[in-house]
């Protein structure tokens, strides 16, 4: 699949400020992108930086009291691979994972599974298979969490979001991977431009290591599982955030879209519809 | 300064369970170890990973209920470098910084920098430099929080602290680290083996990134700053735990030592009562 | 039933220390109190105070250092009501229950019913009657709390318990009032001595107000439900602690008994095995 | 000083729904209500109720889908008495205060006393005499708390207000309410039309219990302490709100107002600019 993606986040600077922005499509063997630009407003240089786990941040600093728009388009063509089989007796033997893996097994800012671990044993413990347990999970917070536009804040985090029953995107994300990892399943956080979501807006679901792939899962089932360019990774929004301020700003607007090149058919593929089948952005 | 270290860690096992242990001395370029064993009670492959932040496990599985124990003993060498100068003016440009810092500017699990930085900002914003502020902090953080055995639990967070006002190393490492992030300058968990620690135990406390330099600070005060053997940096205790076990276990017991090697002299430095002076583990 | 309670408390008090002691057995209309005696170790003045919202209180102030012991013994025999009809169709009519129970429908310290709104009303509110509502808040925290002694703290609430999945008498307690004045039922905290209870302890339970009755509720099934002496009402265990102190003490013990009369035969009721007939300490 | 109230609640009522509502001026021997008027846009029953703890309720209960709206207007005149003498050595003798104190001693929903104890005692811990405790506590609230409209929600609490350093007036009065509690002082919430707020809302603030007499405070500086018309005392937020809904609403408008008598001359009274004197509602 080809999507044109675009951001444009306008901001008022009041004094000098550090931007870490986190908007470039993801670069992966799955994900290829064709062409992509960014542009500011005003002349200002453009640092690329890739965090440790591998996120893309673009830095500026901007030194005066000046309006600051910063435009990123690309057009980009993902990949996935479709798992088929063995999923029904899949688990992620610990004992086995690699390295890399690690920091996405434990507790983190806006998913602490620490807490939540009486509640995932108690609620999936017993079901067989890792993939089985994820499925569930989603299914669980699907049927369980409201999803509220406005109904939580920045400082929400899931075990907020499993006392208050309801949240957006992120939540649902947050409250997923905290389960997981209560579950003793590696999960990381997954932001990306989403095609066909309503309203348009950066959107957030997560990954589950699993047999040794990572599989894609969205709570919220508000897009198909297929209609997404991946920006980065990470713990947590606290580590992939849009955007990091250091300094002083007030945000006058942040536009977002996700479409697919002209011509192009899409086929959406709905993970949640058939557990026989599980989705990976590699 | 050489130190003689030693942990054991005895569990009763209940069902197949894999540990990750994380009591192994640092290879860092300012710390040799010169010798380090560990050793198990019953025959079982000890594997060594290193995570992507650096941090140094021993994983093992035991898949057969029983009493387990492992040791660890090592004998190893630490410097130091004593910052001298232009402590008063240092700042850490977000606009500069390398990227393999950033993960250590975010809020973390038990460091919710993201709620505390107003109180960072009206208490320590108008100090003038880095060194200034990260020192004031943890001068605060001596004065208002109460050291307390058995005061927190394994939930207990910076935002916990904050309020509740007492805690143990821990505590007052993940609280140092959150103020220091809320204020911009990043800081990372310490963990070590700690000369002059009465009782003995695993000690926590932390660094901040100031000028380039990553320096030490302990806000408990509880031993000399030139005490430690460092064991692992990470985002805060979740990264970091003595051990990681998943499975069924009951822990009978852990001891940790932490002692000079013979005819050894052991002139120590106490950071706080110097303001001229910074002491950074390399 | 008549019963012979007995607790004794016992403080080491360092410093002019005034004493609130919740533990005289409460006088209504269905406990007669045949006799009671309240003992202490030294001299001092035993003030009987009763709150707005009915607690007997036992104030004492020790202005010297010493220690100090109280003890409290009484014969006490309970009535029950045992509520057999239209128990399938009750509801609490707020536009009819009397201003003496408002207090009991708003959120408090321990019980955040505001916070527990959506999932009361996803999880009990399609049950038709409050009593069904009851019932079922308690048997959802049977089955997915673990009691389990020393997993909460002093500041453990409701919605601590709601992710952490374990607590103790006080905890399942606080749930169900939170859970029921989320569904618009009006619960209060009742405390009392407790025959039959393992190990021996004040206990903690709640009544809720249906159709124009306090109907007793247990969710932990450690004891018969009508097995109590009751001590106290209130709106949670912060107006119901067994002692608020003012003052510097150091707790030494605290022996609780509850025993049947001699001859006496006790038939135990069960709540939760019947949901025909539900029982009300008036 | 006479003041005329008015305050307008406008709702879309989708189902039965029973209101409970606390906009009238209170009922005091400070505060006389020359004249007061309840009205509705639709016939309804207004039912008076008052808590056991004195709160004035109007319950309501419409069964019908209609728009909803209530209106209330009064003429107040107030009272305040002047406190000058011995507020420097003024001591709430806890083995003293009537049992109707008692309730405001104790941690509520909003005002977690029991979290902030240290804290308290700490910081406030030295000064001599309970009313310098309470002006100590209202000016660190006043220094230390940002007044910032939206950065609060209705969960939010003493404790989170502690770490977070920013509310409105609910959170000013909630933290003035747990450090004096926390300080062993009894306080209770307050709730009134204010005289030149702006902009024009429900005010909140506290009353502590100082040498036998409610002294009042507010920790906002927004208007002169002697501009209120008291609404409601309370426990904190959760038993004095302005509405409690019992069904299902979309709330359109509130409206109040407070003003002046025509020709009458107000006198403004800040008690935080002097520290002599000390003002009481009765």
């Amino acid at each position: 699949m080809t999507f044109k993606v675009f951001s444009e986040l306008s901001y008022q600077v009041y004094m000098p400020t550090t931007f870490l922005f986190n908007i470039e499509a993801a670069q992966t063997n799955w994900q290829t992108i064709i062409k992509e630009q960014l542009t500011t407003n005003i002349a200002c240089p453009l640092e690329a930086l890739v965090s440790p786990l591998g996120t893309r941040f673009i830095r500026t600093t901007i030194n005066e009291p000046t309006d600051f728009i910063i435009t990123y388009s690309a057009t980009v063509t993902t990949h996935h691979q479709l798992i088929y089989e063995q999923l029904a007796d899949t688990f992620t033997a610990l004992s086995n994972i690699q390295p890399d893996v690690l920091p996405y097994l434990f507790s983190s800012r806006y998913c602490q599974s620490d807490k939540l671990q009486r509640f995932a044993s108690q609620m999936f413990g017993n079901l067989v298979g890792d993939y089985a347990k994820v499925a569930a999970i989603c299914d669980w917070i699907y049927s369980n969490i409201e999803y509220l536009l406005g109904s939580s804040k920045s400082y929400t985090s899931a075990v907020d979001t499993m006392s208050e029953r309801a949240g957006v995107c992120r939540d649902f994300a947050h409250l997923g991977i905290a389960l997981c990892r209560a579950s003793g399943i590696p999960a990381k956080y997954f932001t990306g431009y989403a095609y066909q979501l309503q309203p348009a807006d950066f959107h957030a679901c997560f990954e589950a290591y699993i047999n040794g792939v990572w599989l894609f899962f969205d709570a919220t089932r508000m897009i198909p599982t297929n209609g997404l360019v991946k920006i980065a990774n990470g713990l947590d929004a606290a580590d992939t955030a849009v955007t990091n301020i250091f300094g002083s700003t007030f945000c006058n607007y942040i536009t977002v879209s996700c479409n697919l090149v002209e011509d192009a058919i899409f086929k959406p593929f709905n993970a949640w519809e058939n557990k026989e089948v599980a989705l990976s952005y590699g």
